[in-house]
C-alpha cells in the first residue's frame, strides 16, 4: 500500500527522493544542507537528533537541542522532516517535527520498539537488519502493522558481507524481491549501503531504473567537517548532479522524481 | 574481570555450566527439566519467559504467568536462574525471579536496553549480535560498563553466514579472541550455535578445551513436544552424558565441571 | 580499456547484451534460442558445452558434440559465441567455435588456468568467485594480462552471502568499484546473480542505469524443459521484453542497446 | 574410511598433527623447522612447493628447486611429507617427494584438478573452498572418489565473512557436522583459519576435544622473516607448548598425540 502524507504518495509514479545530513550538527549547516536539497528537488528532509553509534564516547546526537534547528529548517523549505527514533521514549518528543520516523538497522529487530510505533500514527521508515533475511525484514513490518499502523516503508541499507572495499553490500536485487512479495514502497539508502560517495549516484540511478520507489541520501555542506559519517556523505553540488541524473531517468522509466 | 554472584566465580577455575529450555511452558515441563539439569550438575537454571520471535503470530513466552513456575523451579534445585530480557520495561518484574538477565542476539545493538541495564546491578549475559563483529561486542558491553553495572558475562551463539547446514556458525576463534581481549568471561551457546544435538556435546567440549569459560545449553524433557526451538534442545539423558564428557575433559585442562 | 572484437565494443558507448540458453542441449533448443535472442537484439551468443557442476552425476554438458550444433547457430545468426572453459585441455577444441572464452566462478582462482588464457589471444570474460573480494578479482584479471592477453571482461555474477531468497547477491555496486578502478569493462550475469526470473530485468536495467557495460542472460525455449539451471532461465519473450525496457533506458543514458 | 598411509592411520585413534613452514624457503630454514616438529612430535612435514598468491607478482614458491630440500627434511626426520598441488601438470613432479597432496582453499571446486587426482594413487588433503557449503565440500571429495582414489583427507581451514579481526572463521561445528555424515576423516587448520598464532593452540585443542582427527598447522622457525603467511606462523616453542597440550588432551579424550 502506499504511504500518502504530507502530500507525498510514495509508492506512487514520483521517485522520492530524501535526503539530508546524517546528523543535525548545528542551524548553520543544517540550513545550508536543506536550502541546497530542496533546491535540486529533494522531497523529504532528513537529519539525525539521536546517533546510535557503536561507541560510547562518540557523538550521540543533539537531542532536544536539535528540535529549534529542525523547525527552522522545515520553515525555510517548506519539506517534511524524518529523523531516527532510537528509544521508545522518543516517541512523543520527535513528535514535534517529524514526519516520518526511521527504524535504524540495529533495531530491526526490537520488536519492543516496533510495537511501540504500531500504536503510532506516523509513518515509519523501517530499514533492514545488518544481516537480516528478507523474510525477517517483511516479518517486522508485520510487527508495527498489527499495532494498526499501515503507513510503513521499507528502505534497504546494504547488508554485511565479506567484502570491505564497500561499507555494506547493497542488495537492490533484495529489495525488489520484498517490493514484488509485500504491498508496502521499498525505497534504497546508497549512502550507508556503499559507504563510496562516487558510488552513489550510480546505485540511486540503479534503484530508479530497477523498479523500487525512492532514494535516502546523506548530503553534507562540508563532509570533511562532518560529526559522523562525513566520509560518505555527498556535497550539496554532487546532489544536484545525481539529481540532474535522476530526473533524465525518471523521464524515461517513467517515474519522475521533479514535480 | 570475574564475575562472582550467586556462589559461583564465572571466569575463573570452574567452567559454568547453563542449562534448561528454551522457554518455560508450564510447571510439569520445567520442573522435569530442572531436576534433570541440576541432577547432571549444572550451575546455573535458564528458562525463556518472554521471548522474541521473527514472526509476530508465534509464541511469545508466557510472561507474568512464568513467575510462579520459575520460582517453583528455584525452590525444588537451589540454582540460581537465569532469563532474557526483551523490553527495558521488563527489568523490575524479571527481577523477582531472575539472577542473571540475558541480552539476546537481537538487542545486542539496542543501546536503550544495554544502558537500563547499566544502571541495574543485576549480572548481564550479553550475546553476539547475529553478525556483530568482535569489536562492536566489545563496544555493546562497554554500554553497560559505563552505567556502573560491571558483571558482565560475553556469549557467543554462532554467526550468519552463507552455511546453512547449521543454523548458525559458531565462532569459537572469535569468542577467544574476544577472551584475550577483555578482561570479561566468554560463554559460548552450541544450541543456538549450531542447531543441531549431534553437534553441541562436541562444541561444548570445544568450548571448554580452547579455555573459555563455560556453555549454555537447551535442555527439554521432550523436545518434539517444545513449543520453540525444540529441535535443537538436547534430552535429559543426552544432558547427562554431555556432563560426563565435560567433567572428563575439565579435570584434564584444570576447568573443574562439577564440584 | 575496451574489449574490441567480431564488431564489437565493449566498454564503449553500446550497451552488450549476452543470451543464450545455460548448456547447448541439442539443435533445435540451441537454434530457437539463438533465433529468438538475435532477433531481440542481442549482441553476444552463449551456450555451456563443458559445465561445472556441484555434484559429479549432474549433466556435465555435451562437450565436443556441441561444436556441430553451435556452428549451426552462429551461422543462422551471424552472432560471436561465447562459452565457458573448465580446463585448460579445453583452449583448442574451444577455439573451433568460441569467440569469446568465459571462466566461471569456481576457476576464478584458479591461477593456472588464468596463465594459460594469458598465452591465448581469444578475449576472456573473467566472473567474479562466489565470495572474493574486489581486489582478487582484479589481481585475478592481471593473472591474464601478465601473458600479454589484454582482452579482458569482468562479470560480476552475485556473491554468496547469508541470504538465501535470492541465489545470490548481486554486487552491483561492487562492479561500479571495479569499473571506477580498473580501465577493464565490467558486465554483471543477474541470472546467476538473483536466480529468479521475476527479479532479471529490473537486474538489468539497474546495470545499465549505473553505468555498467552489459548484462548476461541465461535464455530457454522451453525453461521448465531445461536441463541445466532452468529455474532462472528467461523464455525468449520475457528476453525480448527485457530488451525493449533495455532499450528505452539505453537511450536516455545515451547507452544505446540496439544499433 | 581412514587413511592408512606411511605407518599412520588417520581417522584412528591417534590425533594426526601436521607441521611445517607455510613454503619452503631454502635448506637452513627448511630443516630447522622440520627438526623442531619432529621433536615436538608432528607426524607429517608440511611445506609449500607451489603457491597460490592472490598478486601475480607475489613469492610463487621455489618449484623444483625445492625438492632436494625436501629430500634433506625428509632424510633428517623420517617424516613423511606433504605439499600443495597448484596445476594438474605437477602431479609427477610432485610425485618424487610428496607422501600427500593438497589441494588448497582456492581449487576445492577445480574438478578437473579433482578428477586427476581421482587418477592418483596419492592421498588427497582436501581443504575447503573459502565459501563452500558443507554439501559442496562433500561433492568435492567424491569428484576424487569416483576415479578410484579413497584415500581422502578433509580439512577445515576457515570460512570467509563479514569478520575481519581473524583472517577467516574457523567452522568447527561445520567440520564436525561432516564428519558425522562422511565416512572420511576430518581435520583443521588452525593457522589460516584464525592468522593470529595467540588463538592456534586455543582451536587446535578445541579440534581435539570436538572429536575431529587432526590438525594442520604452520611452524617457522623465525616468523618475522618469513617469505610468506609469516604472520600466522608459530614458532618452534610455541609448536612445542602447543603439542604438550594436545599431549595431556589427547590423554583424557582417548586420542593419544605422541606414540
Amino acid at each position: 500500500m502506499n504511504v500518502k502524507f504530507a502530500g507525498l504518495d510514495i509508492g506512487g509514479p514520483q521517485f522520492t527522493v530524501i535526503a539530508g545530513p546524517c546528523a543535525v550538527e548545528n542551524e548553520d549547516q543544517m540550513l545550508q544542507a536543506s536550502n541546497a536539497v530542496k533546491t535540486a528537488g529533494a522531497h523529504i528532509l532528513r537529519g539525525g537528533i539521536y546517533k546510535l553509534r557503536t561507541r560510547p564516547d562518540a557523538f550521540q546526537g543533539l537531542g532536544r537541542e536539535a528540535l529549534p534547528i529542525v523547525k527552522a529548517a522545515k520553515a525555510a523549505t517548506g519539506l517534511p522532516f524524518l529523523t531516527e527514533i532510537t528509544s521508545a521514549s522518543q516517541v512523543e518528543s520527535l513528535s514535534e517535527v517529524a514526519d516520518f520516523i526511521m527504524v535504524g538497522t540495529r533495531n530491526m529487530y526490537n520488536y519492543d520498539l516496533l510495537k511501540e510505533l504500531g500504536r503510532a500514527r506516523v509513518p515509519v521508515v523501517l530499514k533492514r537488519g545488518m544481516s537480516a533475511k528478507l523474510e525477517e525484514w517483511i516479518n517486522a513490518a508485520e510487527y508495527i502493522a498489527r499495532g494498526g499502523n499501515d503507513k510503513i516503508i521499507l528502505c534497504e541499507r546494504g547488508v554485511r558481507t565479506f567484502e570491505t572495499a564497500t561499507r555494506n553490500t547493497l542488495d537492490l536485487a533484495g529489495a525488489l524481491w520484498v517490493k514484488q512479495r509485500s504491498s508496502l514502497p521499498v525505497i534504497v539508502d546508497p549512502s550507508h549501503g556503499t559507504g563510496i560517495p562516487a558510488l552513489i549516484p550510480g546505485m540511486a540511478a540503479a534503484a530508479l531504473a530497477a523498479g523500487l520507489d525512492g532514494v535516502m541520501v546523506e548530503v553534507h555542506p562540508h563532509p570533511a567537517a562532518a560529526l559522523s559519517d562525513g566520509a560518505q556523505a555527498l556535497t550539496t553540488e554532487q546532489f544536484g548532479a545525481m539529481m540532474d541524473r535522476l530526473a533524465i531517468l525518471g523521464k524515461a522509466c517513467q517515474r519522475p522524481v521533479r514535480a
